[in-house]
């Protein structure tokens, strides 16, 4: 039984904020460019086909000619569903006619290419229709609806528009009847359609929906010979992929028995999310302990310190327990994207504090690092330590590169942090019948289904002030205190709140219009010491303030920082708010050294150590300015 | 014009120390078993099939069946012509008439498996006489030739006997016939011929395996587009290499524009040892310089400390300068024998100590730690941090084993680390007309060409004084003073010695008989500094003591070193000679600290510091008492 949900898409409005800077830039840079890209009409653009695909589907189902038939990945079609998604969680935020008329008439072509049996596919409209629901290891379609599913419900949520939502509802009976009416085994080689099913039930109530992302986890890794045999059942195949692999797409066991997070990493926060929705809906604890298991792995052992997921470019996957290189991690934006989501879902079983401070932590860090300041290009891969003439060169850097690339040449990961970022009101704010959350810091005004209205007005991630105007009251509110804050103050209408604090929450019971709630949390910058256990990390220490981890950028740093040592003994001094810099931003500057003197590769004499001032930024904001050196662990003085 | 050569092989008789040791361990352990290897008598070996592969293709010439034809990796008769090399040195050493007639043998049966008109290949012998030449990219055929023309010289020089040099004077004009005469294009895929055929000329005076080896050293890299064309050509494959990537086997450029060390190590080092020998027979100052670059791209950018080269498994390759990963390099054991090789060929060219502390580093550290202390197991890479749970298991990681492997698992490195044990003197004494240079220091009794015969009394590596009694004088003597000796002293009949130092070495002019020199170098252990821009060492330092690297290994320092910080303001303290700890070694003892009490994966508490005494040991004794943690580079306090 579910504690809380999210607050739906409209129910919060932005005021003036750094959230709300993220998200018109969204609406006013990445959603135009996308569409752009969709229909091929992007300056600089690979050929992307979207919009052309389901034309050419729509007509080989009318019976004509398929014109230049398919063309892209099989997992083409989901980039109009993160696009549609997306749009519409802005659409709630910043209503404009023009875009809700380029989405609906994305949807109705996309209805037109839904074959009357509910199936949805423009890959296996177009070509290969024999082909259906005979590569689960690889061909996506299950992916690719459980997109069109989520983009449903948000296109539904935020505007009320439900043709979408039938057309994704009738395909979902179409893979019903496939899987559960005609008994057709197997389960999807990359998660997605659980976690969007169950999503769509909540929008439907079809318990179709239900039964279906059920029946999908409960076989996963019970037959786990299943990929195995539809290989050699099919003559055909996308990339090859090794069905022997089990641990990829994490069908090596049943899900309920699945504790260390393995394999693409994707896969595998898409999946947790969809298990832990199931886990609150079908009040599961065997499936909730799974997911608390898998989620302690992530956190506790495979993590990031930026919330960054995903050890190597092998396979875009975990590895082992504090195996977590920084100069060759992958930490896909999209895995963050997804690890907030698990978070989420994790906060709506159980509201703790760590939940919400590893999904603050992913945002703020690796999703927003994932995009450039302007809006206009994107890192898939976010490591932690980039050396230009290494990074995206050496065989084992290639992946990492030293600077974002423009979206056509990273097509995955940029509608996923516009869909994040524009649904930030949705992660940040909960509810159950009696409690309003305030997960995360968001300015604007929030509207609970419990009644409850409130404003939010703060200046975070820079300032560290969050207060709370109460405008309808009559519930109580449960206000999040990071565990990063090592002083915190929790004021109600001027004074000090007397209150339960409970798993990172503190708990106002009974609050009144007009009350006024004020939060203050820790401003300091402060070293974060990484496990003795993290052999890339031994000897040195990263810097935070708040939720934000900061870097060393060589362009602040006479070009290099790989000379640097901080000394953690002296304080950190964080600069004025410069609105000119970086989009708006803190600079930290620390005591330290900088070694020099040692030209040999190896040398018996002890070098030279100044002292010198180092200046971190925050990891978001990193190469924006040119390409250069950037850490962010650095060893201490 | 080549300033010295190495000495011949029966003129290094070994006396009581270090050295003798490990070639007794060779002559006892590893030639006896690979032997039987060979001949597919071993216990637990994989089948080898290497004889029965000779048997076979004798067979095939004369008519016969083939039998169970063919069996192995396409340079599998490679182990055989190794493994003859090592014999041939190690009969040298220790003369052993039972090793000696089964030597005979194998190479009775060699003979018999060459065509009539020279060529030799159980591979192409037995299956696919057609395919002979057409595929120089992948099917090592002058590789195999190439170990056969070592052996043969080597087995010449060590007992006098020619049946094999014949064999291999009468391949080399089968291929010379082929790529000159009939003026075939192409050149080998896996470099060693060049190298190969210069010894096979100082050995025999045949002026077409200089014009040959001259030949392949010109055209590699001139027509780049050879391998693409070769491809094409053929309609197989021995493992689909890409022929695009040109990096690979060093063919981007001809080898007199090649400026960094790139692609295969072992590859590259065999190129480099053949360019480096033809230079100085050839007096090519344009060659000459390009070794002399890449020299320099390999010890001044992209080698370990430990002489390891390859910081790749991908490829087992180069990748760029300071990219020196501890826990992912390769640092194949086979590299390191064929930089110790090209260093004795640049030490030829110009005696210059940096030449010879390159090669006593890479034989006292790579090398060796290749071999276990008992001579039965073997390590092919040689990473300097070992951490069980994810070394040998994460994907990143797989080719870092935590243990070495049977000789059976590893069939490439351990005749390769044979001959370099057998061989060292070789490698430790070199002569021109005037002078006999010891470049390395090796007990027993030498007798230079020019007449001088001395011998050399030490205990080095675990002694620092080597003494040097002369014999018979009369000409002049080169002694090597190591770079990482900060106080040496040098004495000639109990007084100092006045003599020029040059470039590394000591000239004693005019030495006579019954001189004892005595040579005392630095015994103090003393910290390496890493460049900055290695990015995986900066806050490290590094543990030495004469040639040695040292490392800390968990079974010494209560389970875990990457809790430890090492104090390099206090002194490193050497035990004494502990005759019974692996294989007789000297432990170090450090002032540093212990990290404790942080549990979780990033904390803001700084940890405990505990003080706390480091052990080090010596590098090559790693790994021989069970699986553990292992690490190079320690943080400093």
């Amino acid at each position: 039984m579910k504690v809380q949900n999210q607050i739906n898409i409209n129910d919060y409005r932005p005021a003036e904020g750094f959230i709300k800077r993220c998200q018109e830039l969204i609406k006013k840079e990445v959603l135009p460019y996308q569409y752009d890209v969709l229909n091929d009409k992007a300056d600089n653009a690979e050929k992307s086909h979207v919009v052309q695909n389901f034309i050419n589907a729509a007509n080989v189902l009318k019976g004509k000619d398929k014109g230049d038939g398919f063309y892209g990945m099989v997992f083409q079609d989901s980039d109009a569903a993160k696009w549609i998604e997306a749009a519409a969680y802005s659409l709630a935020l910043f209503p404009d006619k023009e875009l809700e008329k380029k989405v609906d008439d994305l949807i109705d072509l996309i209805a037109a290419a839904q074959d009357e049996d509910g199936y949805l596919n423009t890959r296996f409209t177009i070509d290969d229709k024999d082909k259906r629901w005979t590569n689960l290891l690889e061909a996506h379609e299950l992916y690719c609806a459980g997109h069109f599913m989520e983009a449903a419900v948000a296109y539904y949520e935020a505007t009320g528009k439900k043709t979408l939502l039938k057309v994704m509802e009738k395909n979902a009976e179409h893979i019903y009847k496939h899987f559960v009416t005609e008994d057709h085994s197997g389960y999807p080689g990359h998660p997605e359609v659980e976690l969007a099913l169950l999503r769509l039930y909540k929008a439907t109530g079809n318990p179709h929906c239900y039964e279906l992302a059920e029946r999908f986890l409960n076989v996963r890794g019970v037959d786990r010979e299943f990929y195995k045999k539809e290989v050699k059942a099919r003559d055909w195949t996308v990339w090859g992929n090794n069905a022997e692999d089990m641990y990829y797409q994490q069908s090596y066991a049943p899900v309920r028995e699945q504790a260390d997070a393995v394999g693409h990493s994707v896969r595998a926060v898409y999946l947790y999310t969809g298990m832990a929705d199931y886990a609150s809906q079908a009040d599961d604890m065997e499936m909730t302990e799974a997911c608390r298991k898998l989620w302690k792995s992530i956190t506790q052992k495979r993590m990031y310190i930026t919330g960054g997921i995903g050890s190597t470019g092998i396979g875009e996957a975990f590895t082992v327990d504090y195996d977590l290189p920084n100069d060759t991690a992958y930490a896909e934006s999209c895995a963050s994207v997804g690890l907030m989501m698990f978070a989420s879902r994790m906060l709506e079983l159980e509201p703790k504090g760590e939940y919400a401070d590893v999904m603050e932590n992913a945002f703020y860090n690796t999703v927003l690092a994932g995009m450039s300041l302007d809006g206009k290009r994107f890192f898939y891969v976010n490591p932690l330590e980039v050396i230009p003439g290494v990074s995206g060169i050496a065989a084992t850097h290639w992946h990492d590169k030293p600077a974002r690339s423009s979206w056509y040449a990273c097509a995955c990961c940029p509608p996923n942090i516009a869909r994040a970022v524009s649904s930030f009101g949705k992660y940040a704010y909960g509810q159950s019948e009696s409690t309003c959350y305030c997960h995360l810091y968001a300015a604007g005004e929030v509207t609970f289904d419990n009644g409850v209205v409130l404003e939010c007005e703060t200046g975070y991630p820079y300032e560290f002030t969050v207060k709370y105007h109460i405008r309808k009251g009559g519930k109580d509110l449960a206000v999040r205190i990071p565990a990063w804050s090592r002083s915190s103050e929790l004021l109600i209408n001027g004074e000090k709140a007397v209150c339960e604090i409970k798993e990172g929450y503190a708990y106002l019971n009974g609050i009144h219009d007009g009350d006024e709630i004020e939060l203050k949390l820790d401003s300091r910058a402060f070293f974060v010491y990484p496990s003795a256990k993290i052999s890339e990390n031994t000897g040195c220490a990263a810097v935070m303030r708040g939720p934000l981890v900061y870097c060393f950028e060589g362009v602040d740093n006479e070009g290099d920082v790989l000379s640097l040592k901080a000394d953690d003994s002296c304080g950190i001094t964080p600069s004025d708010f410069d609105g000119q810099l970086l989009g708006g931003t803190v600079v930290l500057s620390l005591k330290g050294a900088r070694v020099s003197g040692q030209e040999r590769l190896y040398s018996m004499e002890k070098p030279k150590e100044t002292e010198s001032t180092l200046t971190a930024v925050p990891y978001y904001t990193w190469g924006n300015r040119g390409e250069g050196q950037m850490r962010v662990w650095i060893p201490l003085k």
